[in-house]
């Protein structure tokens, strides 16, 4: 059986509506163009605020994906 | 253009809802004294336990505002 | 007034649905054996992808509750 | 049942005497000014150094406390 | 000679008199059930306030011990 | 000899110039409303980039004063 | 399809011979009384020291097994 | 309005001059290649020495940019 | 002379036998497409397990490189 | 008026008494051969642990000296 | 080829200038009686406030240098 | 029964062949010159690359040895 490596990288998803949906927003734009997403872990979860309420939920995420033979 | 300064504060929201839940309501709280809120970041997650359920969610969040000139 | 002495344990919890509902399983599957329970602390928020979209939410609690006397 | 909103600043206390008595005196200056303290959580424990001896302990505490309705 | 292996449990012990009062009311309660305990480590230390003062000091601990062969 | 309290505050302070003048301007706000700073933490360095060039520095700090007695 | 709960406990193995054995010391020791054992984490590596050389590596791992419905 | 999604990297800028100026050196080389730079951070300071003075200062820093639609 | 740049990335290098032996593997990946390796850096070491042995020995490291001119 | 330069070093003070009392012991020592000791700062507070009761405490401090000109 | 050996140790340097300043009087005093300093990582940057201004930059760094055969 | 005072000192060990050697490594150039070393801690782990493979393991540990009387 052979060993996987695999690659990590970060990306900051943002969504107006909860913070859940920011890492949604993140996965649906990485699998765009990154095959073979297998995990994320959450980094740190921020947002900006406008008029007392918040603008956009910002949540960076770490994401590993097996690298091609 | 000049150089702004911001503060930053630490605050808990609490919610019987949801962890996004407990973070609104922490904005709603500090928006009432303090305007020009900008920005925050999730210090950590909590919660009390009753009955074997969840009686608080309490959201830890650290909120940066403009300082007046 | 006696001074109380508890125990903290991590648990994983997963779910199909949401980072707060993957706590709720945990909390559902430890007080079926734990008495007491009376808080937790988020310690870190995963998942796996499966074709681009995620499959499980992992959600690591660390569980305070009272020790029997 | 409302949901409570909680302020936390960082005080740093000092003792002549021990580690917890700086903390004390950090509470008793804080209680004077702020009603409604409800925890502390030490940050970390220094100490000043005068021919060999202990001058000042001084220890960091993050105090939390109602923020009023 | 064999190799060992510990195990390392999470205490919160409480005391309304001193920090280090609370760290020997966790090994009081851990030691009526657990045999060769070895060692523990301050992982925090805490406290809850009444009235301006403190009501409970609260210090989580790790505690190490022999697991039986 | 008397016990002294200190407070501490998060401060952000920017500049175009360098993270050493983002301190400085920081400073300057801070000192404006609040007397007997005594010392200052950075907490991190971070900055806006606008054409390929860093278009404002921004150095979080940790501000310590003297409380009034 | 279920949602699994997972629970992660702390193992300090020692070996004379390597760190990696250290680690297989915790395992073999762990599988003896908890099935289902799923994976582990290297927290720390550390070493008692004996006229100059390594006595015991001893190496803290977490390790997470599958709690029975 | 749209949500949008960031992707951090980190780079180690390096600087006979200063601190502030390996952080440039990594931007000029960023942006030879990447556009919408938005923000860094910096992750860690060091430099290496010869003949008791610093011969390169080395920043790594993290750089957040725009990820394309 | 000049001022090198270096970008950092994350790669989990597995193995059956070691956790050496898995850092080396997941240089042999990145050698394949990266030139100008310089450094890494372990940031974690985990691993798989079956039937109470080690099933997969998972070690991610940071990985430096020169960045082409 | 100079700049001074310190140096800073790591020592475990051990104590039958108190977690304050193993820091006392260890500037006791410090002292005995170092000159102009200026502060220490706690890194971690252990013990050990016999017949269920604490044998020593175990404290690291980092202490800073002045280094002669 | 030889395996060599570093030892590391903790220095604050202090300036009234700036921050990269602080480190130069660190290295310069350093590297009169340590040979083969190798290189350094910044700890922390603090500083003393005097009315209002910057009285001394005060940075922690570790230094590292090969130890002789 | 007296307490005793132990130092702490950071030293990097290298090796071609493997990560523990490095440790190895440092423990016999330590010991060259220390008596009555007694436990080290792996701070971290890292490595030179030449050629794609690993050039020399860079380990760098925590020392700890008691004070003489």
């Amino acid at each position: 059986m052979e060993d996987h490596v695999y690659k990590k990288i970060e990306i900051v998803g943002t969504s107006e509506k909860s913070s859940d949906d920011a890492i949604k927003t993140a996965l649906v734009r990485a699998s765009s163009s990154i095959k073979n997403l297998r995990w994320f872990e959450v980094i740190d979860t921020r947002g900006s605020i406008k008029d007392g309420e918040i603008e956009h939920w910002q949540v960076t995420i770490s994401l590993g994906f097996t690298m091609n033979g």
